[in-house]
Formats: structure tokens, C-alpha cells, sequence
């Protein structure tokens, strides 16, 4: 099924920068499938439900192998059978 | 790795009441290994976190076969490995 | 204070476009001396915190006058001290 | 206008652990007209949506002056027309 989805991942106690740790799950990100669209307050996704999820699984166990301590996601996700949800289709 | 997260799933256009597709989704969240506490703006989940990302996915596929067309998920999820991860041990 | 936020109302049993509630509150939110970058799940914001939350207020009390029955918000916000916080500084 | 919320205030570069900042919020909160219910992904909050949303504000500005640099906040809001809205009511 394919989805939506905003992904922002907080790095607790790595310091007040966060760039470093931001371009890593980027480059994360690119590997797989996706329409990206980074802002601000986190990056928008749209591609298949499982390759999300899959996709967060991998950069908690990337980022804790890259020296993370402490990782809090915040993960939004849309799915709707109506019609084919993209990015695109979300802006005004 | 385990994990621990909020799960709030929301579905837009099913009427003004959400009671009957959150007990549903608590339904599907009790067949898994996880320890759930559910509170006013989701359910807290502790268990592996490959788990609680299928479970996400399930959910979407379930809610959307039982007739919702739209759905929202917001999913904070939290990871650490200098101990060991539990709801009991995030309360004050 | 200054703040950078990104802000999604998400109207229950409006329907199943919300595009018109969108457009509806991304022009209150223009109303606001705020920077402003809309995307695909939210609106992203920079300005006086006490602004941005007076903001989140007024469009509650609108979309309800203006017939919405049940409204969810989500916000995220930061604040610093070390450094001017803008939009434009929290991209890669 | 009444309100439900839950807020989730995460100091960045406080180290690892957030007991203390947890405990000195949710002091902050206990200031404020709300039923308050901790758990561990948040605290959920009744009151006025006005009250709330000045208790965000009060915290970052107590929170940035007890020395925290940066501040992250996660903020979920629920207003209704149709029936009083509060904590209790939106248990299953």
C-alpha cells in the first residue's frame, strides 16, 4: 500500500547541532524508493507503506551503530483507498 | 532493538465519533507482544521495535479493509542503548 | 521569544478533501507578521511564540464558527538561546 | 473555549536523561486550572485551550531561563462543538 508520511528523528543528548546526525538519515533515506521532500521540521516521504516503516527501523539501528544514545522519531502517516495519495497531491 | 512509542491512528470522514475504530485498533495491538497502556491521545506501546512497525502496517491495512478511506498516524517512537527501554521506567 | 513551528489541523468528519479547512487556515495564518513555508504535512512557521500560539487559538475559534465540529492540532515547536532561530537555518 | 492536549517538551543537549525537566514542567503544569494526567510519552492536559497554550509559552520561557539551550515541543490539541470535550471522555 502506498503512503505518505513526515519522519523527524531527535538525536537526545548528541549536542545542540543537529546537521550531522540530520544528513545522515537523509543519505539513509535516499537509498530506498522514495519521493523526498526535506523542510524544515522534518522530511516528507511518499512511497510504500512497508519500505517507511522499514526504512525507520533501519536508521534507529544506523544511528545507534553511528554513536546515538537516545532516539526519539516522530513518524506521520497517511494512507487513503479513495485515490492515489502522493506528496503532490497534498499541497494547496 | 526494543522500543518504546504512542500510536494515535486517525480516521477522517468517519463521523464525528472514533470510539468504535479505536477499539478496533487496540484490538489488533493486544494479538502482539507488546505491553500497552492507552490514554487520552493514544496508546503507549513497549516491545521489539520491528514489531511495533508492523503492527503500524497492519493497522493501516485492517482499518482501510473495515471500510475506513482515510487514514492518519502519528507515531513517536523512542529508542536508547545505554539501558534498557520500558514505559515503566519513562513515568516521573 | 522567537520560535519556528509547523502546525497541521486535521478537521474530524468534514469530509473526505480537507483542502478547502487547508486554504482556510493558511490564510489566517498569513494574517500573522509569521515567515510561512506550506508542504505536503503542514505548515511551517517562524515568528513570536506568543504570536504562533495566539495563531493556533484564533484558528480553532474560526474553523469552529466557520462549521467544523471536532478539531485536532499538531505542533510542533523550538526554541533556543544560543543562536537566532529561523526556518531557514534548520535546513541541510 | 475548552480544549484537551498533550504536550511533550524535549530539552536538546540536556543529557541523557530528562527527569528533572520532566518533574519541572509538569510543576509548571500543576500552576494551571488543568486536570493533568502524566504517562510516559507526554502529559495529557484539560483546561482552556487559551490557558494551555499560555502554559507552553511560560514553559519554554522557564525552561530556556533554568538553562535549557534548545527546546523541542510536541503539542496535540483537540477543541469540539457538539458535546463537552474532556480527558475522561476520550477513554474507550
Amino acid at each position: 500500500m502506498k503512503a505518505t508520511a513526515e519522519l523527524q528523528v531527535i538525536p537526545i543528548a548528541s549536542g545542540i547541532s543537529l546537521r550531522s546526525e540530520v544528513q545522515a538519515i537523509v543519505d539513509l533515506l535516499n537509498q530506498y524508493d522514495f519521493i523526498i521532500e526535506t523542510h524544515a521540521s522534518g522530511t516528507n516521504l511518499e512511497g510504500q507503506l512497508a519500505d517507511i516503516l522499514k526504512a525507520v527501523e533501519t536508521i534507529h539501528e544506523t544511528m545507534h551503530a553511528r554513536g546515538s544514545v537516545r532516539l526519539l522519531s516522530y513518524l506521520k502517516l497517511e494512507t487513503r483507498t479513495d485515490k492515489e495519495i502522493s506528496l503532490a497531491g497534498k499541497k494547496l
